[in-house]
């Protein structure tokens, strides 16, 4: 295997045209998975995805689109999955090849249901991808703010420090300044913490709690990750540090969160379905509720922000009472 | 002397009224002194504070004001500082008899120019105030949310930690949560630097940097305060609890925010009189920039983003260069 080699993307969503974008300012041509034919036609059409990210314009002679996963997997190197989290399984199910001898970069934020495992566990334990040919990508990303190329700072984290620089080295560019991290599993679990926290933020917010509490509740937020992390995945990390505090504020204080758009509109009084239809997407932060609530079953870390977003989105507990208990009992 | 016994608030602008909506729903009645005699008047003939927080109603028969210092400290046990940082000694320096005898409360987010000493330092050094008299009130407070009662979480840090319970009572009703510490140093430089990075989070703002970027920022800028407080009162603290991290979250991202409007100004061309002169009023934070400057001139703390906002008020360099230098090689 050649590193980084031939680099393909995998996924056709705002992410995922964000790296796109990212990789075409060091890779002269790059490969691109997205699922439906129609999406690739279509973006050859007008030069740009035609979903998402639309204002980004690609130069398509740079781009070789695939709607075949096997295909791009065999013809590149090193694979960046973009997928949401969700869906990564359907994905790699129609591989009639091994991908056991690439390069994985995740940039999902998310874990594989119904497993509950964070995407590299689950590359290793069921394609044999090896810990240190895998990388992942975390820290404050919004994908809105890549495409109009404001400056970002994601975190590469991979057990090989080494493979981190090279990794960091193809998203350097004027927009982008990489730090590197051997921390995967802390990282990956922070990124779907946050999403949980986001949608807690929004509840709040939906529910006409002010600034003075939002603060309140983020700096309980962030201990609260830190203890989950802590217990899940035990080696010496600094939670302030921005893959873990800075993607958390980003995702509860900007108005590019979808998390949080569609915390808010439950604390409204929307249900979970309404909100879920009014969005016309599904925030990824609903998955991550469940994911974290199971895979603290076997941990049974103190994690009550969580829990309330979990008894909300799948349990039809009242919003509004649950803030009431933790504003009461466990914010300070 | 009577403890807490008759409560006083020191101050006249939003700060203080919001405390005198704070303790009048505990107290039966208070004693109010600010400054000018013409704001008393117009305060009695409308019912509330002329200049500030003018929707909140005041019950005129639960209020004694003063425009004199010495008489309202006479007539008083527990004495709220809510005046601004620089003032301060003006004040102090009217009265004509002691306070050492007083329960002294410092709402005061600030330090005492031009000795650069924090609050209760300097009343225990020029005034003798014993050290366990003395509490402080930090957290994430922004004045206009208790006007509009929205539910706030102040951090009440005494080193008597039973008298910062008892304070905390009278701080708690419907709308507020106090919390108790012992770390009066750390929670008042918290509270000094916050505004600081406030500035700077304005700063970037105003230069179109967005929201990946700020949360960057401001994770850089929690772990900028962990190491100077740290230095300067090192005590065993949770820089991520809502005295600390609560009170920068607030300031640099809600709107309520003075400092950031101010860094804001600034970072989109104003000059430093011209934004003062535009907000009608200068921002705290102004003073605490050269004053954590000094400061550091005795611990050498390596703090490059309140150097920077120092750099750019004081000695006129370029925002737009200043933030360069942090973006490219101090940020991470």
């Amino acid at each position: 295997m050649s590193f980084p080699g031939k680099i393909a993307i995998l996924g056709g969503g705002t992410w995922a045209t964000a790296l796109a974008k990212i990789m075409l300012n060091h890779e002269k041509h790059i490969n691109w998975y997205m699922r439906r034919p129609e999406q690739i036609q279509d973006f050859k059409k007008t030069g740009h995805n035609p979903s998402y990210l639309s204002t980004v314009e690609f130069n398509l002679d740079r781009i070789s689109f695939y709607s075949n996963i096997t295909q791009v997997v065999e013809d590149s190197d090193t694979l960046i999955l973009a997928v949401p989290s969700p869906f990564l399984k359907s994905h790699l199910d129609k591989l009639t090849t091994k991908i056991s001898d690439k390069f994985i970069i995740s940039a999902i934020k998310g874990i594989i249901p119904p497993e509950n495992l964070l995407v590299t566990d689950y590359l290793t334990q069921f394609y044999d991808i090896p810990v240190e040919n895998m990388a992942i990508v975390g820290g404050p990303c919004h994908a809105e703010e890549i495409a109009l190329e404001r400056l970002t700072y994601p975190t590469i984290a991979c057990p090989d420090i080494e493979k981190a620089h090279a990794i960091a080295g193809i998203f350097n560019n004027r927009f982008v300044r990489a730090s590197v991290s051997n921390d995967v599993s802390g990282i990956e679990l922070a990124a779907v913490l946050k999403n949980v926290y986001a949608i807690a933020s929004g509840i709040c917010h939906g529910l006409k709690y002010g600034d003075n509490f939002q603060a309140v509740l983020v700096s309980n937020a962030i201990s609260e990750m830190e203890r989950f992390v802590d217990i899940v995945s035990p080696i010496e990390r600094r939670i302030q540090d921005s893959a873990y505090l800075g993607d958390l504020l980003v995702t509860c204080y900007s108005s590019f969160s979808r998390n949080r758009t569609f915390g808010s509109m439950i604390g409204k009084g929307y249900s979970v379905k309404a909100a879920q239809i009014e969005m016309e997407m599904i925030a990824e932060g609903y998955y991550g509720t469940k994911c974290i609530r199971e895979m603290n079953e076997k941990y049974n870390v103190n994690i009550p922000i969580a829990d309330l977003v979990y008894r909300v989105l799948y349990e039809n507990a009242s919003a509004r009472e649950g803030v009431k208990v933790l504003r009461e009992q466990i914010l300070k």
